[in-house]
């Protein structure tokens, strides 16, 4: 057996131990007994709310995936009546495994996550904070666990069957083209029923956050999960996935070059031990009685990166890899700590930005925004400076190992960066968890002791939450702009296949931002993002207009629900219904809109135009995701912070400006800042995978 | 005498003209005579304020200027001790004129608009709307004449003195830093006292607009000048002086290589030509009775567009031009035109964005901001479509005329969307003026029938503003494309002079995205408009925040002010002296950030990453500024929509929610969105400019 080989089964057996941790973990979870009966009712009908949401979507999404297959069987790689059929079908099974691998693990996050949330919310009321802790933490563990296995799985899986470049994008598409819907579609859900649960329950009614009288508080709680739980880990399986596959189209045709299979075993090795070091981080979380949470959930990371960081310097000696390379992914893994940390400061209550924001709240709504817009816009420097410097340090280091040997470091980067995914899944995942317990301990009235523990470790999760998601970003535009190397690679194969060059030479060298086709491409694709995420906002704006119009309808209609009578429910299920219609109609036309104009742009302009197409696509993506998460969590945290007591506390203008800025932030940081990843991912992998095309047939190119 | 001379010296002969033209139309406003007492106190008011400011933003200016000027003697084009020293003293002095040329266009702007504005109140009161109207309008088009007509003149002698390109960026760099801070700090000033008036006046204390009460009323007037005559006039100065100089240094370069003067002529005849066409359209302008006077403005500009294409036709086909460059020079006229309808349409309150706006603010003002921020986050598509397009198609068109010609080609397509910059300036400064008249009418107290005319004149102004911001920004976007051409044209001097090459060679043929320099840049230059607007606006916040603490102060301390008492006068001055000076302290931060970045990276990354540094500054800079510039004006007439009597009118849950909205779009449009476009100019003439430098020496380039 050669050592990549064994490599590979080394992986395979690792993405098997993920699966094993995770049952584990599930088993642990389970084995926590729920007595009380108003909260396992409570909790069931929010696991059936977002089982009949994730159902309905991938139904939706089967129909969709069930065309884009039979696109691709039909003119991918090449026109079937041109290639070879077999790897049309190839390319068809991967996509469909693609999809298929990233509905898996959305759906056992789902499972999991509505059975850990009314376990952590019971442990508060019965156990303390630890095992509350433990259970909200180890449920998004299996979440991490699931993702992440998974995607090496898949991964290693497609590689060993077909050895083929194009199959993994295939496959990478596949997943990237199911998490625009699922993160898209769950952001819509999740902010339909969030928004318009507070408007009318808390602004109008002045109820409290989670009042069971309120018709869209199941659906609030639904959105939890097929948002962040479903969405994130969707949205995160596809950013790891393109990293390791764009790093794996590069080290294949190094590799083919040199000879050997070094490159190769670099990404496996990589891979395989960040989610080794993530099953160990995940291990070593443990909360003691008056310890802080977002402490814990941090200092996880951090062992997490460490073991990450020894494993592969020991793997590197042993192996002879390029310390070169070593050095990308570990630059790659330092700059995603140094982006988290400078959200951070953006969005962390103890910070100046919050605070400042918090008391401009005071002179009325318009401060609010003006200043939050501002912080924001200020926080896309240093996490896109940190981009920068990590693409030009990794390209700048591997540079010397030789031709190509640049991008592929740059690849390696985001391998790095998102090597720690497991850990981050598993942080990210807690956060609706124990939100979702937070709401179950105030509906199923479980003591104000319970609720003082469940909204710490909240306000942990919220946390948490802003740094993984700056590093989300991070990763996938580091992935991006590796992309941007795959692509040409892909364009340079096509040429020589249908003969416009001579194999050895290059068709492109680069994109010239001279070339009017580029710059015409750059401009297009800078426009695109901002129009996609403006598409997600109108749909969450019209859905929530249904919603609140359906709230006072039950209100108005049902009988003593306003005042709490005894026995009297709302109809939950109808919000649910609208959120989940709502949802899936919006989340089509957005997605569509991004294929289409890359498609036009490449029958327009052809590759050079898609070159700059995706340039402007990262470009602009990544300043407004950055802008909108950043913008949405000190929204979030300013209000929090002011209900917290200060500036006049609940209750006063401050608090009402605040308000209205955290409703302005909800669809920014969790529709639509976080669903241009996948957007920028999903066109990135349609050019590639239709470089041949974009370079038979196009009017200018 | 051959034919340039004679081009030049019709263009200096037209560029008198326009002063004359400016001279005559002022000695006509003047003739118009002013009785109300109240009214003349007040206007001198608004006038001393409006010169209190000014003189105070040039001597600042001075010593910033006398600072860069000093720099540029000692560095530039190169080091003194390296090259001639006459050199450096031409440079210096091109860029001293393009400083004083902008503040003179400038001053003379002020002088006529705080005349014109009594005068169209008055006129309002006792002559009717006909009177009124040409009042602010001929007020508008001195300012009009003579920023074109200075722009005009400058450029003519800098290049018949010097006949050197790099002297012609020079003076556009004057011109351009002129810009920055007069748009940037007349912006901060005029919603600093915009906001603060509104916030106490209307929203706390429910007094009408313009209320003489109110303690920043005078200030409010006062920032109408300074941000949007001033400002605004600096901003159009500057984009045509950059759009000449480009096209000038690209036709000089291909002037020498093919011998003779055929594109140097083209620029200065279409320049002038586009001059001429102005003054005919300013000269049709007339109202009658009844009418739109949306329509007159409109179609004066159709009249100056159709004038301009028949003229540069003939005089093409005169002097054997090249009818692809006058099709370029068409094709940028007609994208102008389409850009500045498309944005029509997104703030026009007969159109769905306003209205839909207007109604989802019913739901509160969370919703009156997501609304308006998705549809301004669409609004960037199709002016950054028409911008592609147009850069795609006059470069293609130019292409085959030779090398060079294509990059030529879209500077010409700039010059030919400003060429009716005349008639767009006449248009923006009337905004103004009829804005102030209606303060007069409504603080003098000159009838209800006055205050309707003077408001259909304003309404007039607002909507004709959009119109002329959308064409600034595709100007300006433009402009600074076909900049990139002029920054690698000085790149390939300088190293042919540094002996890096060969003369003849190129060292840079293009800018390749895929090098990680130019990648470096890419990301970092995208960043900066975010972080320079974002600055500006807590600008604008910081100081907002201080005027109202100081028009409380005066509400509570002075006797009788709040109810109106006879001869109760508030301190007017102490609110116009906060403004100023937090204008000033604010702007400078700003635009030190834009051009230090610049430096630093030129310095880090050299020449290359300078390129990419370019155009993530314009690609960024153009989607935030459309962003900003449209959200600002959709909300501001979603407001005037419901202050018609729509959605629940005046007082309304949805009125209040549309004033916030107003309120955040204020230093939007007025304040960061347009000087986005002089910070994108400022960069690109830096850069070009530096081109030496940041060869000789950076990290590494």
């Amino acid at each position: 057996m050669d050592q990549l080989t064994v490599i590979l089964i080394v992986s395979f057996a690792v993405g098997i131990l993920a699966f094993i941790v995770a049952w584990l973990l599930y088993r642990w979870l389970v084995g926590i007994k729920v007595e009380n009966k108003r909260a396992i009712e409570l909790s069931k009908l929010i696991r059936e709310g977002s089982n009949t949401f994730l159902k309905r979507e991938y139904r939706y999404l089967a129909y969709f995936s069930l065309v884009v297959a039979c696109l691709i069987l039909l003119f991918l790689p090449k026109p079937i009546w041109q290639g070879s059929v077999l790897d049309n079908i190839t390319m068809t099974l991967a996509y469909i495994s693609g999809t298929a691998f990233s509905g898996l693990a959305g759906k056992i996050g789902i499972a999991v996550a509505t059975r850990a949330n009314v376990r952590s919310a019971e442990a508060a009321a019965k156990h303390g904070i630890s095992l509350s802790f433990l259970s909200g933490f180890r449920g998004g563990a299996v979440m991490g666990m699931a993702v992440v296995g998974a995607s090496l799985l898949g991964v290693c899986a497609i590689y060993a069957l077909t050895g083929d470049a194009l199959a993994l994008l295939g496959f990478s598409f596949g997943a990237s083209s199911m998490a625009l819907f699922a993160k898209a579609g769950g952001g819509i859900f999740t902010k339909t029923a969030d928004i318009s649960a507070d408007l009318v329950g808390k602004v109008t009614l002045g109820m409290p956050e989670d009042d069971p009288r309120n018709p869209a508080v199941i659906a609030d709680n639904v959105g939890d999960n097929v948002g962040d739980v479903a969405g994130m880990g969707a949205d995160l399986f596809d950013s790891n996935v393109a990293a390791m596959a764009a790093a794996l189209v590069m080290g294949i045709s190094l590799d083919q070059q040199a000879g050997g299979n070094l490159n190769i075993m670099t990404v496996f090795c990589y891979a395989t031990v960040g989610l080794l070091a993530s099953i160990i981080g995940v291990g070593t979380a443990r909360l003691k009685e008056g310890a802080n949470p977002t402490r814990v959930l941090n200092f996880s990371t951090y062992v997490t990166t460490i073991v990450y960081l020894i494993l592969t310097a020991g793997l590197t000696a042993l192996f002879n890899f390029s310390w070169r390379v070593w050095g990308a992914a570990a630059i790659g893994l330092a700059v995603g700590l140094i982006i988290g940390l400078t959200t951070d400061y953006f969005t962390n209550d103890e910070r100046p930005p919050v605070r400042t924001v918090a008391k401009m709240s005071k002179s009325g709504p318009a401060f609010t925004i003006l200043s939050g817009i501002s912080y924001s816009f200020i926080s896309v420097l240093p996490a896109m400076l940190g981009i920068a410097v990590a693409a030009l340090l990794s390209y700048t280091l591997c540079s010397p190992l030789g031709d190509g040997y640049a991008m592929y470091g740059i690849a390696m980067s985001a391998v790095g960066m998102l090597s720690i995914v497991g850990m981050i899944i598993s942080n990210d995942a807690y956060g609706p968890i124990v939100d979702n317990a937070r709401g179950l301990v105030e509906m199923a009235d479980l003591g104000d002791e319970a609720l003082e523990i469940t909204d710490e470790l909240d306000s942990a999760g919220n946390t948490v939450k802003a740094i993984t998601k700056g590093f989300a970003i991070g990763a996938a535009g580091l992935t991006v702009i590796s992309m941007l190397g795959a692509y040409m690679t892909e364009v340079n194969v096509a040429a020589v296949e249908q003969g416009i060059i001579k194999a050895g030479e290059s068709l492109l060298e680069g994109f010239d931002i001279i070339n009017p086709l580029v710059f015409f491409g750059l401009i297009v694709g800078a426009a695109v993002p901002a129009v996609f995420s403006a598409m997600l906002m109108r749909g969450v704006d019209r859905n929530a207009v249904r919603m609140v119009k359906e709230i006072h309808r039950q209100f108005d209609e049902i009988e003593g629900l306003k005042e709490g009578k005894e026995g009297v429910v709302p109809e939950y299920d109808k919000c649910i219904s609208i959120a989940t219609n709502g949802a899936l109609r919006e989340l089509i036309p957005a997605g569509l809109f991004a294929i289409v104009a890359t498609i036009v742009v490449g029958f327009i302009g052809g590759v050079s135009a898609i070159g700059g197409f995706l340039t402007g696509n990262i470009v602009s993506g990544l300043l407004l995701s950055l802008f909108m998460s950043n913008a949405g969590g000190l929204w979030d945290n300013a209000k929090k912070y002011i209900e917290a007591g200060n500036c006049g506390g609940t209750g006063s203008e401050a608090h009402k400006a605040a308000v209205v800025g955290d409703t302005v932030g909800d669809p920014f940081k969790d529709t639509a800042g976080p669903s241009i990843n996948t957007q920028i991912t999903v066109v990135s992998l349609l050019s590639s995978l239709m470089a041949s095309i974009f370079l038979a047939f196009s009017l200018f190119g």
